[in-house]
């Protein structure tokens, strides 16, 4: 990459950096927890957003989403089957969502009557690495009909997630697929990352992701009302 | 985008338009037919490629593969099952690959000993749209596992290419793959697309594959080599 171009692009991501900065303030805030989900695409992202969202809202748990796609209001449809909100991003050409792009969206819900968000982001394991989007968690996708070395073959992503949520679990043994190796190469990617096994479709892991989530979310806004009584 | 970034993005572009020109013109010259290989990450693009280069050799096609990964050289080790050459580019953070990694690939080869190139690129099907790589023809493999409604979501990449390979069909009974709703999508994304169907694995639709090519490339070598002899 040329020199004028670094610098540019730098820019760029220095502006988006800040945006999300200033997200992460409003999130605590209004004391939501804010989940950046990734993946390629065709990985199940909505299908297991949409048992994930149902599920959150039987733990009791208030959740909406935010989803983004070049094209096609097909995904918001989707995760609203859930019972939950949710809000299309159209992308147009874009690879990835931006920081603004999630504000904008924010507009259509009441932050304060929500504990969780989820940001369905673009089906591309490359480009949104580099994007912020305030988000407290970032979780990776990873489907079993990919192949156990896409950690090793796309590590720049991965190595910026905090969970893994292996999906279509129900094909794995159709497709030969090898999970403690792939539970390995998500390790070398990223040490330490957890990673839970789930399905979408059988439902297989939803309540477990569900309470793993909900726990976060919890001890967060627990933190945060006792940094607020503190400063009160 | 800003007006600044428009103007830096356009340049880049230009550079790029430029330099596969030239690469277009090389290929014409040296009677190599070259295909641009896109897909979504763990789409089957290396297996299909594999069984493809196995099946053009034995129609007395010399081939060899030039693959863009992130990180990790599995897929040229895999590529070279077929017994032909293939070239790993590295592409470090970058999601896409561009005219001048490929000029730098290919002094590998004897471009005049070779009738095809094929050019496996990134996992992404969103950023390789722009990026001309001097190739004849773009060949988009989409896997039965992604869903049928890929080509609408991502309509900018399949609106360039020039033919479809609907991958991993074996699977396509279990993950219940409507092929005809998926062949009507990619024919709304880009009417008129031939889409034909394959199977890296069982070896399905791979020796028409191979014919398909094999005919353009004659194709193409017949043209070239009218155009010499006028020339000359």
């Amino acid at each position: 990459m040329q020199p004028r171009i670094l610098e540019v692009r730098t820019k760029i991501l220095k502006k988006n950096d800040e945006l999300a900065r200033d997200l992460r303030t409003r999130f605590a805030d209004q004391g939501v927890y804010v989940i950046n989900v990734v993946s390629s695409p065709g990985a199940g992202k909505t299908e297991l957003l949409t048992a994930l969202m149902r599920e959150l809202r039987e733990q009791g748990v208030r959740v909406a989403a935010v989803v983004g796609d070049l094209a096609t209001e097909n995904d918001a449809v989707r995760l609203e089957q859930s019972g939950c909100k949710a809000h299309q991003i159209l992308t147009g050409t874009m690879c990835h969502l931006e920081a603004d792009m999630v504000e904008n969206a924010l507009e259509d819900f009441a932050l304060a009557e929500l504990d969780v968000v989820l940001i369905e982001n673009v089906g591309n394991i490359v480009c949104p690495q580099s994007w912020d989007l305030g988000e407290d968690l970032r979780m990776l996708c990873f489907p079993s009909t990919e192949g156990e070395d896409k950690p090793l073959k796309y590590p720049t992503l991965i190595n910026t997630c905090d969970l893994v949520a292996l999906t279509k679990m129900d094909l794995a043994e159709i497709v030969e697929f090898d999970t403690e190796l792939a539970t390995r190469n998500c390790d070398e990617a990223r040490p330490g990352v957890p990673v839970l096994r789930t399905s979408g479709k059988t439902g297989a892991g939803i309540p477990e992701l569900a309470r793993f989530i909900r726990d976060r979310a919890w001890s967060k806004a627990q933190v945060e009302s006792r940094l607020g009584a503190r400063s009160a």
